[in-house]
């Protein structure tokens, strides 16, 4: 089972990550937990080609090859061969993400970006998104009260220095696409606090994970 | 005018590439020369990736998207805005050097590149694509005899280091392209000394370009 965690800056995917796989543990799951972008040695060096402060010139189709690039990278190496050996993966960031940062945010052509996925990753669909969804100026303040307390992070926040109106249009963009594939996605309210998201993602991922014995934890 | 050469390594673009340039000049032209990969600072960042030894597992695919990302950042700076100036543009490889490489010799499927080509490239097309044809025996020889004479350019060669088989497929390719589109390709002898080799390309371009004025050179 791939499940994948989506959402603004500052929304906690993260800390929620880290408990799903307790979680997911404690229900007696092989679970592997990644992210996007540079989860592989080559996605790090990916990575910073597209963080580098100086390649402010990057041409917009250029970018989205090269988190594709990353992404094929990753499934290739790490994603599939986990799925095949019957884990559940768990990742932080995946296609809807350059969908909703590249196309509904910077306005690439969606289109585009979608057949982009289905010939560079065969179109492999998570079986389950949890969308943590927040206002962007809840998300940037907490995303902000990180960077001050670890400037060793503040290369990796480009995004977070976007306007606000560019998050909102990632918000709106990742709503519109759970609206596409309800089926697919689960939106949690991260504007409460962390127990409160977990139990959220908890209810979701019980409906699909029976837990190995009852009362264990 | 986009002119692009190709040909397997050492069939000699290097050299005449340069030769060409002077002859463009000389017929009043003004006249860009670039490459593929890494004609750009962002392209030398992802031709570091693409060449470093550590990165031998690196997915075909994720190669493949690699490539494209250095040459949308290329077309995008430096490519297009020299053709709208009015500028010859003569570049060192290009989308047939991938269909070649990627497609005919490594084996991933070539209507994939192309499609590819097609989203992140939107499909420009050279105007003349001079192929320099030579058997891969006598190429490899002249380009080992040039990584011999200078250990820095080894790292660059991992392609020279393929086999002999390999690279009959890369020539078998190329010919193969050029058959298809007889009118965009011409072939040149590229196993005859460079000057004889020079003449050839001259001839061809001769058809394309009118010199400004008879006698000089």
């Amino acid at each position: 089972m791939f499940i994948t965690l989506e959402g603004i800056e500052g929304s906690g995917k993260t800390t929620q990550i880290q408990t799903m796989a307790r979680w997911l543990t404690a229900a007696g799951r092989e679970c592997l937990t990644t992210r996007e972008p540079g989860g592989t040695s080559i996605g790090g060096q990916i990575r910073s080609v597209l963080l580098h402060p100086d390649n402010s010139d990057l041409a917009p189709t250029a970018e989205l090859l090269l988190y594709v690039a990353d992404r094929v990278q990753h499934l290739e190496t790490i994603v599939r061969p986990a799925l095949a050996a019957g884990k559940v993966v768990v990742c932080d960031r995946y296609f809807d993400a350059t969908l909703v940062y590249q196309g509904y945010a910077r306005g690439l052509n969606r289109d585009m970006i979608r057949q982009l996925h289905q010939l560079a990753c065969k179109g492999l669909t998570p079986d389950l998104t949890l969308l943590l969804d927040l206002d962007p100026e809840d998300g940037l303040a907490r995303a902000w009260r990180r960077i001050d307390s670890d400037r060793a992070h503040a290369m990796e926040s480009r995004f977070e220095k976007e306007t606000l109106l560019f998050h909102q249009r990632v918000r709106a963009g990742y709503l519109d696409l759970a609206r596409r594939e309800p089926r697919r996605f689960a939106i949690i309210d991260a504007a409460v606090d962390p127990q409160a998201v977990a139990a959220q993602i908890e209810t979701v991922l019980s409906a699909y994970f029976q837990p190995r014995s009852d009362g264990a934890d």
